[in-house]
This record gives structure tokens, sequence and C-alpha cells, in this order.
């Protein structure tokens, strides 16, 4: 049984501005996208990653980014689809895995993601098969329509989705599959899985676990990356 | 026609440990609780801040916030009750209001709220009696039962809520008159007012706008509020 990482990264960023993706752009002197894998690379239960990229981006990032980290877990970098979830299943099919591997899907975008997280999410995917980690919501949530609130929901239930999120094989296959075959699209991998019958787990995650998506992000994470080294010293 | 600022900061701050009142924390050298007060002070379009407190925090927050800060707008700082809900409601009876006032409600730990945000809640509770102000929700959402997922939301239609929340003041003063009469809870104050009928618009707010609410919220509020400063110089 393997450990493999699938690592979509072909985000174009458009919610960034400026149409650079995100994912290269420096997080305390290093490419975001660099920090991500030094997690994975460090990580002692996991076997191989494979990155996802844009067609245009193979080369840059296989140069700019793995051949300097030396990162000797990567398999390979290989081209990824229109949207994320195109790209994740490029990854399925290219990774060569057997049916009782386990694929852990992490966002190139959370480069806060820690080894304790990872511990997680595998040991309950080897147990049950699929899980993701998740944070309880602090917020009110609102569903709103037309710019009118249409409801308060019961926020005890509701959890907020990050990555990793880890299956195994043959089950995060079979879903995305059906998916492709019924033409489903899902705001996360997890949802693929689930609309295809499976149970899946909930590991507890971490608020600091954030996805650099919008340009507010990147001092925050700054700061949280700050804030986690002065504890670490 | 008033606008009048209610401002809860009773909390026991239990989710950030230690038994100290988050409020007075310090951010970038000054209480989380002043830097709140000092943008409805400067803001002009602001009439009178009460302040609603634990009964023993009266003396501290006023010698140690209010008198410091030469804060001209607080009209008094006055003792709240066991949970949010219960202070807001003791504010909403010790105000003095007129029934077509404005009355803004706003967290004391959400220090990093905008100019532009209050007035945006301004105009539209002015034009509409109820609003609050919101951002959509990023991630994906979960339904969670006995750790296992239920059910991934649809988040395009989801917002979570923040403060300021603006009311006319005949409308708020129903609502929690309603809402105490038959004994219900709300996760905000929007929630007793659309429990009570009412339509409550939503106005775009600020990812920026955060609660400080657990540990790693205050380094994110200190760098969030640096790169504001290095934007304004």
């Amino acid at each position: 049984m393997n450990v493999r990482v699938l690592i979509p990264a072909a985000g174009a960023g458009r919610r960034m501005g400026g149409g650079i993706n995100k994912q290269y752009l420096e997080l305390a002197g290093q490419p975001i996208l660099a920090r991500t894998l030094e997690v994975f690379e460090q990580h002692p239960l996991i076997d191989s990653i494979l990155m996802i990229v844009s067609p245009a981006e193979i080369a840059f990032c296989t140069e700019e980014i793995v051949v300097p980290g030396n990162y000797r877990k990567v398999a390979a970098v290989i081209a990824g689809g229109l949207e994320r979830q195109d790209s994740v299943y490029c990854g399925l099919q290219a990774c060569n895995a057997d049916d009782d591997d386990l694929i852990l899907i992490h966002d190139g975008a959370r480069p806060l993601v820690s080894c304790e997280i990872i511990d997680r999410v595998i040991a309950t995917a080897q147990q049950h098969g699929a899980c993701l980690t998740a944070v309880p919501v602090k917020d009110t949530v609102k569903s709103v329509h037309k710019g009118c609130v249409v409801d308060t929901l019961d926020r005890t239930t509701l959890w907020l989705a990050q990555t990793p999120q880890a299956f195994r094989y043959d089950l995060i296959r079979a879903a995305y599959d059906r998916a492709a075959a019924l033409g489903l699209r899902g705001t996360d991998d997890a949802q693929l899985v689930e609309l295809a019958g499976f149970t899946v787990r909930v590991v507890q995650g971490d608020y600091r676990n954030l996805k650099i998506t919008t340009p507010e992000d990147l001092p925050v994470a700054e700061q949280l990356l700050a804030a986690e080294k002065k504890v670490g010293a």
C-alpha cells in the first residue's frame, strides 16, 4: 500500500487579480507551491507526489520549483484540465495506483497544512476509505437570495471543508469515473464520493490551514507562518 | 433621526483561553475594544455609542478605555447580561431611542470594520429598515453528523454574517421584545428580526472585518492592520 499525493495547481488565480497563478507568488521568500511541496516531501508516510499544472506551466513548474527544491518524492509534473475537477481526474488516471493505495488530494494554494493533519487524514482514510479535514463554522451562516436573507442556518452542524482529502484509490477512482460518465460537478473531491454513495469521514482541521484565494490572504498567511516559526524556535 | 451604536463587549472570551476578556487584549499596542470605538468615534454619521459590558468590568472599561481615549460619543457604559443576546437587549432598553432612530449593533471584537461598511449599512437600513453586512462563503460547506458528511451545501447562496447590523429602532425593539416573550434565541441580531417576519437586506462586507475569537486571530488581525496602514500611508 502506497500513499500518493495529488496536488492540483493549475488554478488561474482569477480571484487574485493580475493574471498571475497565485501559487507561484512568494510567501516569506519562497513560492507558495514550493512550501506546500516541502510539507509532503518531509512527511515520512508519503511515498510519492504528482503535480498537476496547466500545460503551459509544466516546464516552469519543473525548472523553477521542483528541481531547485530537490523534491525527490515528485514522481511527475503533468498537464491538468480546464477546472480543478478535470485536473484531479487527469491525476487519478495518470498515477498508476493500486486499488488499496491511499490518494491524498491537496490544494497547491494551502501551504500551511500541518503534519498532524496529514497524519489524521491518512489514519482515518486507511480505516474508513474516505475522509476530509474541516473546521467548524465560527460565523452565522445566512442563505441569501436577491440581496435578502432567506434563512439563518443551524451552524452547529456546519463545517468548512479544507484539504487534504484522502481516499482509497478504488473508491475515489470509481467516484470520478461515475462523475465523468454522468457529467456531475462537485465543489470538492469528497462531494463526488458522497454522490457515489460512499460515507466520508470528517477529521478536525486547523483554521490556520487557509487557502490563498484573494489578495488579503497573503499577508495573513505570512503572519501565521511567522507565528508558527516563533513557537517552533 | 439619530444613529446610535450598541457595542456588546461582555464576552468572557472562553475560546481565547486564559479567562481574559479578549476585547482588552492589545492589537498593535492598543486594546481591541479601543480600536473598535475609535472607528465609530471618527465616523461622521454616528451620533452616540452605548457600551455593554459585564457588571464587573464597568469601572475598568470606563477608566482604562473610554476616559483615556477621550471618546466623546460614548453616552454610557452599562451592564449586560449572561449572553450576547441578553446584553443587546439591555442596550436596547437603556438607549432611550426614538422609533425612527437607527441602531447599529457591532461586536466589540471586530476592530477592523471600515468606514465604507458603516456607510453601506446605514444607507441600506435607512431605506429598508434592517440590514447586515456579510461576505460570500469561499469554502465548501459540509453538513456533518457524528463525524460523517451528511450533505454538501450549495455555497453559491451562502454568506457569512458579520457586524455591524443596522435596524430601525421600532423594528429591532419589537423583534427583541418578541424573542424575550417567546424565549427565542438567535445566533445573531438579524435572526430575531427575521423570526419576527421582517426582511433583512444584505450588504457586501469585507473578509478583513474578522472577529477576534480564537488565539490565531490576533496575529492575523495585526497583519491586516499593518497592511491597511501601508496602503493608507
